[in-house]
């Protein structure tokens, strides 16, 4: 059975977005230094269609992940940052435009029903509104084999560990503090899943800390 | 100058004591395994008057702040898990019996004026009415040149470093998840310092990210 997974960029305070997120800053005041790391790396900046970067640790942890990656889950926001029905939605086609970075077939939690979307570059956009379990398992069922990754947002995450269906994680420390946003371990209930620690990359530039998780 | 540091355990999670803390359980529910890692460790057991435990690299990480530390500041709640007028405090004299482990002056921040209380092994307990800034004024000046170190908790901590009065912080993040309880980097306000990543040591036990801030 494929394993469910995420890897994600948090700061040390814990929050994976900063204050007031809106359509022009997505990722809330000060949140895109979280991914400074990111961009920076070789293997992101093909992934995004762009030249250059660092072939450095933080590249080899970025492309490890894509290789092992075989179908995405996803909360709505994540995917285009609204809520409600579609036709109100102005990034309803996602934020990546045409040619999305996934590249493999990604399906997006909602409670609006429609139907697939076919983008460029391989990744296609399933709608599931019959909950996480269901979409987990169409996603297991689309990785070939592969992982399955929570791309977020938090509340997709939490929902996840909550339920008790991840099976590892990768933390991505970045080193600031945020002070306000949208925390990335939160709302854990009372028995939260039990974590052994199984691996620790250390860059210049962020702490990548991965996780089991007991099941 | 000396510097003004600390070192504290927390969760990946951000916390730093389980749910309901109390007198006999003093970090809350869970809260314990946060410090198996520095139980297991020589430097700690022997600062504790306890034989035994491991010389490994967690132990150094330990012996290295304890060596490094002049001088103490701590809340009230750190020091006796109470509040209000000492009278009616049943651990006046601090959790840590006749010998605390401290061996240094210790500045504890209080509401409630009271003489210094001499304990046996070097530890003195001063208690200091007139807020942070003071006590570490003279927590600077009993550090004979050395680190004051801030242990806790964590609303000492987030005074510290709402002031911008921080110069120096190791996490030692334990791989654990708490769900709820009391979060170390929380309340710092819109403006929190920055961070430059200044080391990482990982064990199979816990890691340990230390920073410099902004300042």
């Amino acid at each position: 059975m494929t394993r469910l997974t995420f890897d994600i960029s948090m700061s040390l305070d814990g929050f994976v977005a900063g204050p007031d997120p809106s359509l022009e800053d997505p990722l809330g005041v000060g949140g895109e230094a979280l991914h400074e790391w990111a961009f920076a790396a070789q293997s992101w900046r093909e992934r995004h269609g762009q030249a250059g970067g660092e072939s450095n640790a933080d590249s080899d942890v970025i492309a490890e992940s894509l290789a092992a990656t075989g179908a995405v889950v996803m909360g709505r926001r994540m995917f285009s940052g609204g809520s409600g029905p579609w036709e109100d939605d102005p990034k309803a086609r996602g934020w990546w435009g045409d040619e999305p970075p996934f590249h493999v077939p990604v399906f997006v939690l909602t409670h609006h029903a429609r139907e697939p979307l076919a983008m460029e570059g391989g990744t296609t956009f399933a709608f599931v509104t019959d909950g996480i379990e269901a979409a987990l398992e169409q996603a297991r069922a689309a990785a070939g084999g592969r992982d399955v990754a929570i791309a977020g947002g938090a509340s997709a995450v939490q929902q996840y560990l909550r339920a008790g269906l991840v099976d590892t994680m990768q933390v991505h420390v970045a080193p600031m503090l945020l002070g306000s946003g949208t925390r990335l371990l939160d709302r854990l209930g009372d028995s939260p899943p039990g974590l052994e620690l199984d691996r620790v990359i250390a860059s210049a530039a962020v702490t990548h800390l991965r996780y089991r998780l007991a099941r």
